[in-house]
């Protein structure tokens, strides 16, 4: 790993050094590092498919585990199949995430399908950055797809995040929640030049006391395009709330086209949607503080993505 | 027009005797009786579709036009062509809807397309409801489709109401809103039974300063489903707003797919949806001031739909 690689890894999963805890580090397909726990165990996939299987056992907390993915071949492609298996009574963190660094003009490509399996009265917090970077004029994709299934009394929290670099992205997310557990996602999303991005989520509320929260942020910028579909069926007596703000910017388009559906009559679902500028006595205030509009800008931007 | 068809006009258009000012009443598919005014034409179209045209002159004011269809016939089935030509400079008020007995045991069915060209800052307001009765297995069935384009500065307010008895409705409603003009939407439905409701809306958003303001309203019973699809799209320096709100009952299901699309950075488009039940505590009031259970939830329902 290079002086690149570990600002790519800064980037997407805040790390400086070798992560505490389990770990797999994977660089342009190959594993480059890993690190088990007596709780935690990684092993690679042994069906044909290229990834691995992260299995914690009952009852491990306040550990963690980071499985990073950096790219900075140009031409660089894969597909890759993680499998999370939680253990009942667990509360861990896990750290996704992956960095692209293309300086060549072929695309590099990362598309991932992350299964969790949560376990009874586990709690997960799943944080996901995607970056991309580099001179080159070959284009930076990614594809993530995350599938969780939540048993009873189970929680996600999961935070994902892409902030500039990314050409194109195609998200799906499916959460199907039991009985008394919790989905919260947290998505955060930046798109400039002519970027796209699409986002489809389907949160699943089926057990009775299940209960679902979509926070979705983003801002396009420039020619970018960004579309939401945020989905969030309720069959069984739950609580699901829908909420995305865009900032819109100057040629973007953006469209927000969720769907709340109660199959249940002690379903209740909310969903709310808003789009628009960048609030003009907001900039005016920041800059009779003395900021240039830009930094104005910048700064409104920040505290939106957060 | 006999005692029942009195009935329906007085449910749809809110008429005990023939209306002033211009008018057309259709039954079973027949003229019943028409009346024009010095402003306002009303003519059968001679293209060998059936339906009307209605010429409203510019400027004027404080008129109105009634065009009630009614159908007592079972196993009637319709499609109407009604065009509406409004000139500059009017403010008029328009009253449709469409009321069904059916006794018999084969399907009564209207399906209507209106279509309403606006002139420079006239203002409408269009009020059409679908009613439904007859002790007959017959299906009611109405799939009305509403097409409307809004010149400079002008408006129409458009209320929808279906209450009661209607079997199975599609509604399409598109509204294209130029300059400084203005679409306000009003929708109110119930289901019961195993009666089905789907409605669509587009709004375009397509002139500087345009605007447009959907609230729908609806409460869903016992095995009725109902699924929404209002989408507001903005193409300009525009405000829009779509409110969906629903209760939901016994094994009733409903779907709200809003879709808000900003083509421009001026576009600033907020959609809220929410789907329950009666709040228990609103109900437990209402019965401790002596209500019946089923006496308080009609007084909420009631003014819930207005």
């Amino acid at each position: 790993m290079d002086k690149t690689d570990w600002k790519l890894l800064k980037e997407i999963a805040d790390l400086e050094k070798t992560p505490q805890g389990a770990y797999n580090i994977r660089v342009n397909g190959q594993m480059d590092s890993r690190s088990t726990t007596a709780n935690i165990d990684i092993t690679t996939k042994t069906d044909g498919k290229s990834g691995i299987d992260i299995r914690v056992k009952p009852g491990t907390k306040k550990e963690s585990v980071h499985i990073p993915v950096i790219i900075h071949a140009t031409g660089f492609t894969e597909l890759v199949y993680n499998d999370f298996f939680i253990g009942e009574d667990c509360d861990i963190d896990i750290v996704a995430g992956c960095g692209i660094h293309n300086t060549g003009c072929e695309t590099a490509q990362h598309d991932g399908l992350h299964t969790f399996y949560i376990g009874k009265n586990s709690k997960v917090r799943y944080v996901e950055r995607h970056y991309g970077e580099g001179e080159g004029t070959g284009e930076r994709i990614f594809n993530p797809q995350t599938v969780v299934y939540l048993e009873e009394g189970a929680s996600i929290q999961m935070e994902t995040t892409q902030i500039r670099g990314v050409d194109s992205t195609k998200r799906d997310t499916k959460i199907v929640v039991g009985k008394n557990a919790e989905a919260v996602i947290t998505e955060k999303l930046l798109t400039h030049g002519s970027q796209t991005a699409e986002s489809d989520m389907e949160i699943i509320l089926d057990g009775e006391g299940a209960s679902g929260r979509v926070i979705s942020r983003s801002v396009a910028q420039e020619e970018s395009k960004q579309i939401f579909y945020p989905k969030m069926t309720g069959n069984n007596k739950c609580f699901g709330h829908v909420q995305c703000d865009s900032i819109i910017m100057g040629n973007a388009q953006v469209s927000s086209i969720p769907a709340i559906v109660a199959n249940h009559v002690d379903a209740q679902l909310i969903h709310e949607a808003a789009i628009g500028r960048i609030a003009g006595d907001q900039l005016l205030k920041l800059m009779t503080l003395g900021l240039t509009e830009e930094e104005a800008e910048e700064k409104i931007l920040d505290g939106f993505l957060q």
